[in-house]
């Protein structure tokens, strides 16, 4: 099998999913990582298209990469202009990157419907647009529009439009399944017989419509192409781009392509959870490889043979790509996951049946009114002290108060009081906030920061709420979840109630705690499972 | 193509995601969905391994099914004993299903390691258990578990096992990639040459680990199963089991293989969003063909593409599958977004380019300060009729305050008082709630409830709360999502402040208006943009 090199357009293409805005020191935070992490190309916007991609362009250059050339994205030039009037055209060479990818088109139905010209006149625009860019110095990359669609709706144009790109120099054309409608023994078919009669690299660019984007990658590789295009955790426009972190993998661990190094395989993980934080939305715990839940187990069936031989229910050894097995704790567990899970956490308690099943009968207590220690391991941790009676006491909750007023002039004020015993001293303390909660976090911190300063280096990073019963809507039981951090590791905590910010205060005493107790366990260098990240 | 037989297992395999508990009334009312979508089989969980699964199979029999067939699951016998003696098939056959799915090992590592016996006894473990079942007029169904694996470690015992099972009258050899490994040549592969040894008919039983469940399922179907085993939006353990709802569509409409009725196929969206629902995870957005983005178009370059010509950017028809296109609203959306956003609502704004920048300059600074309409069609609809000068006025806030308090006794006591003007009075009402949230909404519907008596039949059915700048916790943004229905209908509303009460205020606002001003258009049979659901 050829060298196949990997092209990230997360920065582009993957921005175009609902819900994603990177800004510039955004998009920079992406490039680093994925030069770390060994990715070939990286597209990182349209040049010209607007003044934020200008200015990464103009940032990034300052930037010393170690694997990674930078691509700007274009399009072919407008009809009837000559190369070198095209405003996009100009903007990629202003933009100083040493490679461009321009987009052109080979279905004759939108060449016709959408571009509104000649067949002709389409192939001059995609074979004067390639010279001109390898003119003036650039490695050129010609992204070949609806190829799939354009193939099967007429072959012959566009095995066309892809001659004349080559002709013209192009150093890769790259054929997109730009409507993500083909399937895996299209992709296979088309190329091999693209390759009959092309001589360029080629290489694929795929989109997740069918669900089958990762599927058709690993298909067009093995077909012969040298290139594939997709973005970190398949970010996209509708249902997304080819996943990377799926095809990378693959590719390496499953086909022997090698395409990055081993130690930057270790680093998937962490850039598709980095990737997803950048972009503001919650990583898939689902996500093949990369995902939380993706070596996890938690039927009864299965974590009993995980105890007996750990390669039986894992197709990878999760630590190659940097992720980690993990059992989880929910009502299908049985005795073994819990005894697993306190191992996991230093506790040895296989010998200790009683206590295994009263902490079992509690957990199903819990989860019964709605709690979820799956994405909640610091709150399990605590109940697991608190059930073996290894959970120090940091302070005692005696009252508190929240009151938010939306006032005529609407202006809001919100305050909370509380008072509580700490380090045998009853303390009352009020706090204001910009909500609810925060208010509540700051009269804790004010009433017991004194005596625990390492509370200081504790913050909460996310915060989600979910309604359980979402027939009774804002009557209805929620649960809260929150993740803090304290700049080396980070934990989830959570609470359940009807009442949303009763929720909040039992996650926020857990996440509390639970910091502190691990930071006091760090400088006693003593405490059993701890686990910096 | 042979006729090709889909088998969902969403109650069983599908419950084994983490976050899914289903109760038995929740599995009837996918029993029936599904039956409605025209699944040939359902397996609906272990028999005899819980008293939930065993009243679920007493309970799913009052059913008058038209298309399903009910599956019970489970496995061979245990080792060294006889296959009457054996509970678990017992319990199969006291279920009284009328098919049976027991699992059995073909791998010979599992049958060494993890069944500790020997390959022969497996072999007799396969094929006693299948006859026991046939004997007792059982249609049966063989799970060959870890096939791939197994057929990779030593495809002659891979073979042997399939072969007794074929000997014993199993009406199914089902090969599972229990592992999720498996790429799909590898499917094809092994596929095509146990079709030389064996008759009987195949299925295919996929796991995601690689992210090509969906494609190995296809390329299985292309090698000659005849049945495809799935769950409803591919929910299952790690990363899930093949995805039934991008399945069917594929083989139906790009392969020709009519698994449902054309009809059936039009229910597959609101299957999927049903199956999300009763398992309380939130719809995936970006899943194909029936996620919301699938057919949702927010780049401006697609945006006028789609003006031009519907198909340009879409794989097939949405409509075939019950879902529609959809135009988003969004930092990046162009003045043709908002015409064609406004067109959906039955506004014609394409004359009139001033009101269009102006609306286009509300959203992009609604979005710059952390609103959000993609998820938000309600909100968005009012900030139009607003921008247009079409919104009514339904009453006036003067002010509100929310107290909660948790005393000494451990009780939480919550309370809103709010003052507004409505119909030219002046009205104050304090309303007690279990939360802060439902306190506001109760004095809110206490104040002005016996004027829009209307106001009854409209309830929140979720409540989504997230976080914006993660780095800041609890005194970060807060954007609040509420979904509301009349039962005939429902719609998203948005709020986004640093208070979370404040920011519920706003989206609770526009739901309730918004609910108000389309039941007085129902009434008056005359306001444009209302859809039924």
């Amino acid at each position: 099998m050829t060298e196949v090199k990997i092209y990230d357009t997360t920065l582009r293409d993957g921005s175009q999913r609902e819900g994603i805005s990177f800004s510039v020191t955004d998009k920079l935070k992406i490039v680093k990582e994925l030069d770390k992490l060994g990715i070939h190309y990286i597209e990182g916007g349209f040049a010209g298209s607007n003044p934020k991609d200008m200015e990464f362009f103009g940032r990034v250059k300052k930037i010393k990469l170690k694997n990674s050339k930078i691509v700007g994205f274009g399009s072919t030039r407008r009809k009837n202009i000559r190369a070198e009037d095209d405003p996009s055209l100009r903007a990629l060479i202003d933009s100083r990157v040493r490679a461009a990818c321009i987009v052109g088109k080979c279905w004759h139905v939108h060449v016709e419907n959408a571009l509104r010209t000649t067949r002709e006149e389409n192939i001059s625009m995609v074979s004067e647009s390639i010279a001109f860019l390898k003119e003036n110095g650039l490695e050129v990359l010609f992204d070949a529009e609806h190829f799939f669609d354009g193939y099967k709706g007429d072959p012959e144009y566009a095995i066309d439009v892809l001659q004349a790109a080559q002709d013209a120099g192009a150093d890769y054309l790259v054929l997109c399944d730009t409507t993500g409608g083909a399937l895996p023994h299209e992709v296979k078919e088309i190329i091999e017989s693209i390759k009959l009669k092309i001589d360029a690299p080629l290489g694929i660019h795929a989109h997740n419509d069918s669900e089958c984007a990762v599927a058709n990658s690993i298909v067009a590789v093995q077909a012969g192409v040298a290139q594939v295009q997709g973005t970190i955790n398949g970010y996209g426009e509708r249902c997304g781009n080819a996943n990377l972190c799926s095809i990378i993998p693959a590719l390496q661990l499953k086909l022997g392509v090698e395409v990055i190094q081993p130690e930057q395989l270790k680093l998937l993980t962490e850039a598709s959870h980095l990737v997803s934080e950048i972009a503001n939305l919650s990583p898939y715990p689902q996500q093949a490889y990369v995902g939380q839940s993706a070596f996890a187990h938690k039927a009864g069936l299965h974590t009993s043979a995980i105890e007996r031989e750990d390669s039986s229910y894992a197709h990878i050894n999760p630590s190659l790509v940097g992720n980690v097995q993990r059992v989880v704790i929910s009502e299908l567990a049985g005795k073994s996951t819990i005894i697993l899970k306190a191992q996991e956490l230093g506790i040895d308690l296989s010998d200790e049946p009683h206590r295994v099943t009263d902490i079992l009968n509690r957990v199903k207590g819990l989860e019964h009114v709605g709690y979820h220690f799956e994405a909640a391991d610091a709150s399990f941790e605590i109940l697991l002290r608190k059930s073996l009676g290894i959970h120090p006491t940091f302070f005692k909750l005696e009252r508190f108060r929240v009151t938010m007023e939306k006032r005529e002039d609407g202006r809001v004020a919100t305050e909370a009081t509380i008072k509580l015993q700490v380090s045998g001293r009853t303390v009352i303390e009020t706090a204001e906030g910009n909500g609810p909660i925060n208010a509540l976090d700051g009269a804790l911190r004010k009433a017991i920061g004194s005596v625990y300063p390492a509370l200081g280096d504790i913050e909460l990073t996310d915060f989600k709420v979910r309604v359980l019963d979402e027939k009774k809507g804002t009557g209805a039981v929620t649960r809260v979840l929150i993740e803090s951090g304290d700049g080396k590791k980070t934990w989830g905590t959570i609470g359940v109630s009807e009442n949303i910010i009763e929720a909040s205060w039992h996650a926020l005493v857990d996440s509390v705690e639970y910091g502190l107790m691990h930071k006091r366990a760090h400088e006693e260098n003593g405490l059993n499972g701890m686990n910096g990240e």
